[in-house]
């Protein structure tokens, strides 16, 4: 299994390469867990999917933390069927739900958001289950589950938008990603997380 | 069909609001033709799949032309099942390929650049065909169409980088986006365009 991320962080300041660094410094705690490589377009996370998406959290909050309009804009894949098998990303195994167990529940049974970040986050995320002929269906129990776990703000065309606290929210990002498709399955989801826009929700 | 993308445009300044309502204003020449709307994390725009790309580039060099380091995020989708038909994305028809003509020829033949923008770009594109199970022949075809047009950079993981003037780069991406899936199918690309990055590629 292959698993891993592009993504990016936006600083809107002339000063965007010092947040950056910030943010990309806080991937140094993850070191011999995630593999990762920075070239001018984005950053490359390749490891455990749930670690991915933490390591994604923390890079954000590292450069969005001490205010300002930041952006972090990422797409998340596991199982391409492109991608060579690594060892790394399989080092925390994916738990598939049990045979006939809701989908939703079982997210929600897992979904342990971390510490409150103290940073209010505006999102939105698009879960593509590849593949299959039964996406939609999958699509639609991800986006009950985001109502049920209190981020849900609204529907959208093509995503979903979130709102909350960035703990929250990355924790809810996370099940999206592991709980709505099998195992071995090729997911991509698209995340876009905001903070500090002076524009209104 | 529904045809459209939510997209963002990211400049690294601290004068970003001008700038993005720069891009923004660009739009106004597609009134009529494509309906939009901004939030405080994307711009919807609803209408034709070609047209919709050309508006996307017209946002993007009228924000980042003047200079400066801006990126354009976004994901265009075309036939959701999810979302209701709307006539305003069927006035210009997507052109299936012809029974049995190669996708990689047909793209070339009508990959057609508008007059060059003047302006240098770095971008990454992922394609994903969704609702088969023929997504990896599709996006492998599509890589051969970026390499014979003359905008593949390099191939990373979950995506494919691009080069070159911005008229050629989005000129590349309508046809990925229209040529390597039928008329109807659900299709999703994720574009990420920067310009002015201090960082080498």
């Amino acid at each position: 299994m292959f698993s891993g991320t592009q993504f990016s962080l936006y600083p809107m300041t002339a000063d965007f390469v010092p947040a950056i660094l910030r943010g990309i410094a806080a991937l140094d705690a993850y070191a011999g867990r995630i593999r990762r490589e920075t070239d001018d377009l984005s950053t490359l996370l390749v490891g455990p999917p749930e670690l991915v998406v933490r390591a994604m959290r923390d890079a954000f909050v590292a450069t969005a933390g001490s205010g300002g309009h930041v952006v972090l804009a990422g797409t998340l894949s596991r199982g391409c069927p492109g991608e060579s098998d690594d060892p790394i990303c399989s080092a925390i195994p994916i738990r598939p739900p049990d045979p006939g167990e809701d989908l939703v529940a079982a997210a929600l049974a897992r979904h342990a958001p971390a510490p409150r970040a103290g940073l209010a986050v505006a999102a939105q995320i698009s879960l593509y289950p590849l593949g299959t002929e039964a996406h939609m269906a999958r699509i639609g129990a991800c986006i009950d589950f985001l109502k049920a776990a209190g981020v849900f703000d609204r529907s959208k065309n093509f995503c979903t938008k979130l709102k909350g606290d960035a703990s929250d929210v990355f924790a809810a990002i996370e099940r999206c990603y592991l709980d709505f498709a099998p195992a071995n399955a090729h997911v991509v989801l698209t995340i876009t997380v905001s903070a500090g826009s002076p524009t209104k929700g």
